[in-house]
């Protein structure tokens, strides 16, 4: 499907218009000016029509503006293991179901199950991902070929991989994807070593030298569980953060995922050395993996984006299903109502998660000279009637449902819930026909156990 | 608006028939047969048309039929102060924010309110509801008015009520309202004392009397906060189940809600009595109330149901997004991925449900002679693709956005998404107009402070 190009100028305008996280900046009957790819101008909408009159202009009476979301931990792929395996202990999930059927894994079927989750994601508001998976490179062709933008690393760790086989044709494949990659407007490549207990120190440290050396993000999970820290401790004696740290792998450039586990050191060392912090709440409560210290790790400081982690973990990839969560949980773990407010949770899901991703300056916000990476709401539904504070609502009410067009570089990737860049029948029903092929993988290898 | 009559006879039938919350008991290509009100069959479709043909039958291909969810703890005209103060100390949230908008509330703002949340359970799957609130007759009026099912009660407290006055007549209130109700298809009236911290002893037993002799449910808030139980050890002796006990309130016709913060032996007493359980995760979450033991409540045999509770604290009244944050937050908070699997999710959000409301044999799930409530999900989304386990998919990946058609005994309430029975433009307008009236209450409130 070939994109269609952005007009060179364009208004998109409606009832409210809500620039960054905070209610106090909310523009009512504002406009946003979208230049090719890059805001020009946010204003009001009388104000914007006279100062440019005869723009084509996509106007919502009902509507709400605001910055795309950014889903800053995914494995977009995991979309074709959606409800294959629930409700067990992690090692069982992994091993007995997720690991076997991803052992069989092509490119093809990374390829579509990609597709279907920028698919979902459009659909529920999310401009930005940051993915973490096997066979990478189809990630990064699924986001080019849909117009998505997309942080995207293929997954480093001891054994070999269905993907690149031996470890060392990882990191060149790694690099080359970097150097491939690094024109591109949209599309990022980032080095990806899957954790501590899956990559010895000497991946780490390569790792390492490898982000510094091509100035890339560097993605890992870390401190997911409980068990993950004990044996770190065991192997090497020190907390999997610590451990990160000795090896040089913690800085600015650092997005960690998960962080369930962290003791008062750890924060102050992922504070101290500028790591941001990727949040999947869901993911975590679904494994029983437990709840992260995140209002602890902004009292100190530290950069919180949000993350839905895979469809198999959580079981979507929904943002606004993701910031009810967040807001709600750790009030309620806390006992404490004032901890992660909605303005606080917005911002972790848009400029937070800009921020982690190091492109601050590039999205996140609606502000002239950035991207032009935007979602437009209907308002106009029982669930959000009557309307006293926009945030409030967007964190606790809305739904990924409500999100009813999307601009990405100033691109309408989705008008009135039809997707623009997506052929969805066709992903629904290869991704229907992939499933089948999956459950009979999966019986085949139940059957031989 | 006259409700639309239901047709004498029809076929319902989709891909897929979940007729109870067991994957097990899936029909591929099923149909319900709906005769008035009632179930008169269910099968496969081929069969049903065989024996049946000519029938009219509202057909959807990639569809599936399961029971209308059921919400057992909701303050529907609350709808009115969504996000109208969020992230509070409940005692600042209460005080300087909701109690003094209560208080001017009339009949005319709480059917409005009543309805806006109708509309939106139904737009959400949900087809019966169990409400306590002020003007309470106004919350049946309105279910009456869209056909939706429900049991309601006038709150009962000791201080005076803007609704009924003194105390005596609200007692009185309630009883004429039971009468009132007793031969209604739809609607049950019950005996709400709001809870132990409300409500002196005597008032409690008055109104577990009054349950007793109308043979009526009784439902009560009970164990939501630490400071209840606190207050409650303090002023009586006892815990607040002990408490209920004590004065006789504790038996197979009373719903508790929340049972937050019990202690081995109310667990075991609410078990031995047969007290339902409506859980309210969200509610408990957004309001630091805590999380409450539902999986040792299901271990000791207790019926759990899940409810809402008020948009107010929620914020919203859809059972689809309370499911996953059921599943999910017991297994994060236990540290166990086993407990609250999908199915037994799904089985509190519905016969569970019916059960509390002793209704077991009328709603809840899809059989012969029960009530036809019944709504119909479309299956063909990205988020929903690809399917390997239907209660999984239910619980973890499924929205109220995406239930399209509902019944509700027998009756089409929604159709394609569109409201059958509620004029769902004009009472958005209407609600909204209202907040911007709560809206300008509250800043004369404010300003006099
Ligand atoms: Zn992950
Ligand atoms: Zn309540």
């Amino acid at each position: 499907m070939t994109l269609p190009a952005a007009p060179p100028r364009q208004l998109i305008s409606a009832r409210y218009l809500l620039p960054t996280w905070r209610q106090q900046d909310c523009i009512e009957d504002g406009a946003v000016l979208v230049y090719g790819d890059t805001i020009e101008a946010i204003g009001s909408r009388s104000d914007l029509h006279r100062r440019h009159p005869d723009l084509p202009e996509l106007h919502e009476p009902h509507g709400l503006i605001m910055p795309g979301l950014v889903n800053t931990h995914t494995h977009a792929p995991m979309s074709c293991f959606r409800g294959l395996a629930d409700d067990l202990p992690l090692m069982t999930w992994l091993q007995d179901h997720i690991f076997p059927v991803e052992a069989r894994l092509d490119r093809e079927t990374v390829r579509l199950a990609a597709e279907l989750s920028i698919a979902e994601m459009i659909k529920s508001g999310t401009t930005s991902f940051c993915d973490m998976y096997l066979f990478a490179d189809q990630v990064a062709q699924a986001a080019d070929a849909t117009g998505m933008r997309c942080w995207f690393g293929e997954v480093l760790y001891d054994f070999d991989s269905p993907c690149y086989g031996a470890l060392e044709n990882g990191l060149r494949l790694t690099g080359d994807l970097i150097e491939q990659y690094r024109d591109h407007s949209l599309i990022t490549a980032t080095v990806n070593p899957h954790s501590i207990y899956t990559c010895a120190p000497e991946l780490l440290e390569r790792c390492g030298e490898l982000a510094a050396d091509t100035v890339s993000l560097l993605v890992i999970h870390l401190a997911e569980t409980q068990f993950e820290v004990q044996t770190c401790r065991e192997r090497y004696g020190l907390t999997p953060t610590r451990h990160l740290d000795r090896l040089g792998l913690l800085g600015e450039r650092t997005l960690a995922a998960h962080c369930v586990w962290l003791d008062d050191g750890d924060i102050e060392l992922l504070s101290k050395r500028g790591v941001s912090v990727a949040h999947c709440v869901e993911s975590n409560l679904k494994l029983a993996s437990g709840v992260a210290p995140i209002p602890r790790l902004l009292d100190h400081g530290v950069t919180v984006a949000l993350g839905t982690d895979g469809s198999a973990s959580n079981n979507d990839v929904d943002l606004f299903a993701e910031m009810s969560s967040v807001a709600k949980v750790h009030k309620g773990v806390n006992l404490d109502p004032t901890v992660m407010s909605a303005e606080t949770t917005l911002r972790a899901a848009t400029l937070g998660g800009a921020e982690a991703l190091g492109a601050g300056q590039l999205i996140g916000t609606l502000a002239p000279g950035k991207q032009a990476d935007l979602i437009v709401l209907d308002l106009d539904q029982p669930h959000l009637t009557p309307l006293y504070n926009i945030p409030s609502h967007l964190v606790y009410a809305a739904r990924g449902a409500d999100v009813i067009h999307s601009l990405i570089a100033g691109r309408l990737v989705m008008k009135q819930r039809q997707l623009q860049t997506i052929d969805e029948a066709a992903i629904i029903a290869a991704m229907q026909a992939l499933g089948d092929r999956v459950q009979a993988i999966r019986n085949t290898v139940r059957t031989s156990c």
